[in-house]
């Protein structure tokens, strides 16, 4: 759903640069570092750019305001090339005949780049996405569409552009290579975006572009064709959802507020799926028995916090249907030419259903003849679109950089898809699973009672935020858990945490714990309670300062410790949709204590959709 | 081979004092924090106890010397409670009547320790060690055997002991739970050590205990029993083991000399089992290619660097022999229940054969079972005697606490191990097994080289001793290389460092990417060139100083990253050997660059047999 960088595109009977600015606007949200528009007028293609935020930009139109109705904007998060002026989008060429913007990565293009240079052409920046400006102008025919043709055969990596030049005036053609990119039609008015949020407020019907696909935009038509050319027909998508929905309800942050929609989120993905202690996904997962029963291995790809949620994915299916899984990280597992076998269930989960590396391990699997599951959050994603099977979270539209309601909607989705098949595989007890389908719809208020009781966690927050190192242990399910609440703190407070399976802190990283230094312990696994105080004592013994999280009624955790807070009892396999409540919490106010944007952190987008 | 904590124990006819701080100061290398003497003389047993290194405990003696023939010494690694006087060992019962020095856990410490207050007991020391003194007066019957038998059956947990009493001054006792203990035998004098090099040079003759058993010494006698009281008849071991192998041969530290020990460490791994181009270990491993052929899973389970290793050995035995490798941490492994079978091959992986945690889970693994392979490299180490199957490395005596040539000669155990299995099950065309092991026997000269040429290294150790944090990142088999770059640094320098798939740092770590922060990229893979290349212009657009290390004749690696250095050229399955060297020095310069002991950084023990 979300783009790392934001394109906007406009073509119509209108003045572009407002529309331009407002589209942008609405992509604001997803992290950039520098935005730009060009607009075309009189035979010029005329260019307003600038690092920093859009006010920034807003303050060079106001001076100076770029007439004309045709144009393409961009927000620009760096990939190729630090934040600048010059590195800002759009790129030209050097006759200043062809504008573009681009989102992704041009794998190769310091080889074009070399071969242009060779030929005479001079670049003004370090960006990948200005070596295509010169490309076009270098292979331009007299025709937009068959040099766009052309020259993308050139490039590799993964992208999206808009593109505008002034031979051509009434069009713009817009590319999708692995990154997602929309057409919105209007009356008399066409538009591009990487999201719908920019076009809502003009026009509510879309067309998707696929992997592969071109659209030319005039101001009255939209002809979509595959860059080799072929005529594509496409349904058009009308859109329902309502932009309101992304307010903050009176939060201060969209990532509190997410925060407190988990209870609401962890319900909605159990309704209608969870009837009389009996868990029920056949009308969404067509495997019948026999097909499911054909699985001997299951393989979990993920990146980010979808990973950590992989994690307790393998302890939960492992130890309620008995089949080996293996946990990775997509953008590893694309490349390390994983056994795959027709008898290989792959589980995908990705919030946007974008994630570049993830797609991807999608689509290898799918190759090697795999069947693909995709757990993700967004309705008609790609991950949606092309995996065999879909299981949804019905956590509503995340707007904050780090994933919370997302994320323990997930685990709901792998608890469901658990039980599902430990019952219809026969490999649990009835009363076993029943124990279980019973507790799960008890973790929506006992998540509400974590929540309505922060204070303690809010105290705890604004002492770490005096330090800039930390580190999180736990045991079992502990261990996923504590890896997603360190990556949490990291992303917003840019403390450095590190994460550790408290057995394995003995074997290297103990040298790291000297006086005072803040150690979040997770003590909620039964199996290896005396274990984990024991790894508590060792690193209290050298000066540590411990908050322990342990179960209500567990007592003899606060003998250990220094700080105490506990989270209502439930069974051993649920806790981790529990137990992170706080840790989220506590990255949310030590992240507010230390004055930093949470719904903004640096250097991070929303959903990373290259690679 | 190394306990956590070093214990000695004498009785004889000569002055005890001597021969106890002359034998914990063999074992001073693998670490301590405090260290204590017991003697008895006329009724009492005479206790010396301190804080600090033995020249302290030295100190003390020096000013009052401890006369008598019998008595117990240890030198403390804090498990239970701080390094301070009172936690130090020995400890003794409020009748100062018995005397205890302790390796190891008591697990249920806290209960005991409750239901002797109850009782009237008060306790100097926030130990778990005390608490068995006490323990032992509470039950004493007359016989201190007896009555050691009596209180092991309370005590949970993992340990050695050695205990003396004032009653029975002409015995000692030792006990072994899961913490290795030997005993000496002299001529009218005997002996108890945690290892052999305590007691070197007063005898050759030892006594390997068994988990569960105990010896009783007199100055004349030396009788094994199990903790229940049934004799045990045990062959004498006659220690061949020169004490001055493990000198340091001129370098500054063990750790360097080690570093450089490689190149022959792996000689002497590969010797004997590879000629003319095959693999053979069909000496070493008894299983049939029948046996072999029926393994459908392996599990490697290791701890610390002995587990970045196993992470190598998934890639190395998945694209040699496909078969599904799952890698895990033992401390975790024990307790998640893993789905083991008779065709599971489970390869345990521990350079001192004594690591509680991959002890506890091999023993595991049997008992379901699965067939237990370990690759070790103490010849007669619990490791070597309990498993199935033993693949030694040929590393010799590794003394500095982070490990270097132990881990490079369990690399090369696993691609042995690879190769084996492949030719035997013909997973792969003979010419494909052809090409590795004949790159395999060139390594040792190209680690060689790569230690001839260290400057560049050495510079960029003394740029990053002044920061407190910084990543290394990698993709495909630089991952796991990574990881243990990043823990050896760790380890030696205390610098917060964090090792990353390279992938994976967009989604949330890039947030802590600021401006002169040192990165490490590794870069050696082929088949992922471009996106690591990708990857580092991200992190360098942030700011980042990277030190890229790639494969020489790449050359454009040092158009993309700060500072640049090189490995040579072998195939990309085996540059893990080669490219840790670079960190491992990395590692080391900055240590001493940060003035740290480097054989004994804070905190750590060369061996963990505790859990």
């Amino acid at each position: 759903m979300k783009p790392m960088c934001g394109i906007v595109g406009y073509i119509g009977q209108k003045q572009a640069q407002n529309i331009l600015l407002e589209g942008l606007r609405k992509l604001e949200y997803r992290g950039y570092d520098s935005a730009g528009i060009a607009v075309y007028n009189d035979g010029k293609l005329n260019v307003k750019k600038t690092k920093g935020p859009l006010s920034a930009l807003q303050q060079l139109t106001d001076k100076d305001p770029l007439s004309g109705e045709m144009g393409i904007g961009h927000t620009r998060w760096a990939t190729h090339g630090k934040p600048s002026d010059e590195n800002s989008h759009p790129h030209m060429d050097e006759k200043q005949q062809f504008s573009i913007v681009h989102n992704g990565i041009i794998e190769n293009y310091l080889d074009i780049k070399e071969e242009l240079q060779e030929k005479g052409y001079t670049f003004a920046s370090e960006t990948d996405t200005e070596v295509i400006a010169h490309l076009l102008s270098e292979l331009y025919d007299g025709d937009l569409v068959s040099t766009v043709q052309k020259a993308v055969k050139r490039m590799e990596g993964a992208y999206a552009l808009a593109i505008a030049n002034v031979m051509e005036p009434d069009k713009l053609v817009a590319v999708r290579l692995a990154s997602p990119l929309i057409v919105g039609v209007g009356d008399g008015e066409n538009f591009i975006a990487s999201d719908i949020p920019a076009i809502l407020e003009h026009t509510r019907d879309v067309y998707v572009l696929n992997d592969g696909e071109m659209a030319v935009l005039t101001q009255d038509r939209v002809e979509l064709f595959t860059t080799d050319g072929t005529p594509v027909n496409r349904d058009m998508l009308h859109v329902t959802w309502d932009a309101a929905t992304a307010e903050k309800d009176g939060y201060e942050h969209f990532m509190l507020k997410e925060i407190h929609e988990q209870p609401k989120a962890i319900r909605d993905t159990l309704a209608a799926r969870l009837k009389e202690g009996v868990v029920d996904l056949s009308r969404e997962i067509s495997l019948t028995p026999e097909e499911l029963k054909r699985f001997d291995k299951v393989h979990i790809v993920a990146c980010g916090t979808a990973y950590h949620a992989g994690l307790i994915g393998k302890s939960v299916i492992e130890s309620l249907v008995r089949i080996p899984v293996e946990v990775d990280i997509a953008s590893e597992y694309r490349y390390r030419n994983p056994i795959l076998t027709p008898s290989t269930l792959v589980i995908v989960i990705s919030q946007s259903g974008e994630t570049a590396d993830t797609l991807a391990a999608l689509r290898e699997a799918k190759q090697a003849g795999a069947r693909v599951l995709g757990i993700t959050n967004v309705v008609g994603s790609s991950v949606a679109r092309e995996a065999d099977e879909v299981l949804m979270t019905w956590a509503g539209p995340e707007i904050a950089v780090a994933s919370t309601k997302a994320y323990t909607s997930q685990l709901i989705a792998i608890y469901l898809l658990g039980l599902y098949l430990a019952r219809v595989l026969g490999t649990q007890p009835e009363e076993q699973l029943l124990e279980v389908t019973e507790a799960l719809p008890r973790l929506s208020e006992q998540v509400k009672s974590i929540l309505e009781d922060h204070g303690s966690i809010r105290k705890f927050a604004e002492k770490i935020a005096q330090h800039e190192n930390l580190f999180f242990i736990g045991r079992g399910l502990d261990y996923p858990v504590v890896l997603e609440g360190s990556l949490k703190l990291k992303e917003i407070s840019y403390i450095h945490s590190e994460a550790y399976a408290a057995g394995e802190l003995k074997h290297g990283t103990l040298a790291l714990i000297e006086e005072g230094i803040p150690v979040i312990a997770l003590a909620t696994q039964q199996a290896v309670h005396d274990k984990m105080v024991s790894n508590i004592i060792e690193v209290k013994a050298r000066g540590a300062h411990v908050l322990g999280l342990g179960l209500e009624g567990r007592t003899d955790l606060d003998r250990s410790v220094d700080e105490h807070i506990t989270i209502p009892e439930t069974l051993s396999l649920l806790t981790p949709v529990l137990s992170v409540i706080p840790l989220q919490l506590l990255a949310y106010y030590t992240s507010t204590a230390r004055g930093i944007n949470v719904d903004k952190p640096r250097n991070l987008a929303k959903s990373v959709t290259v690679e």
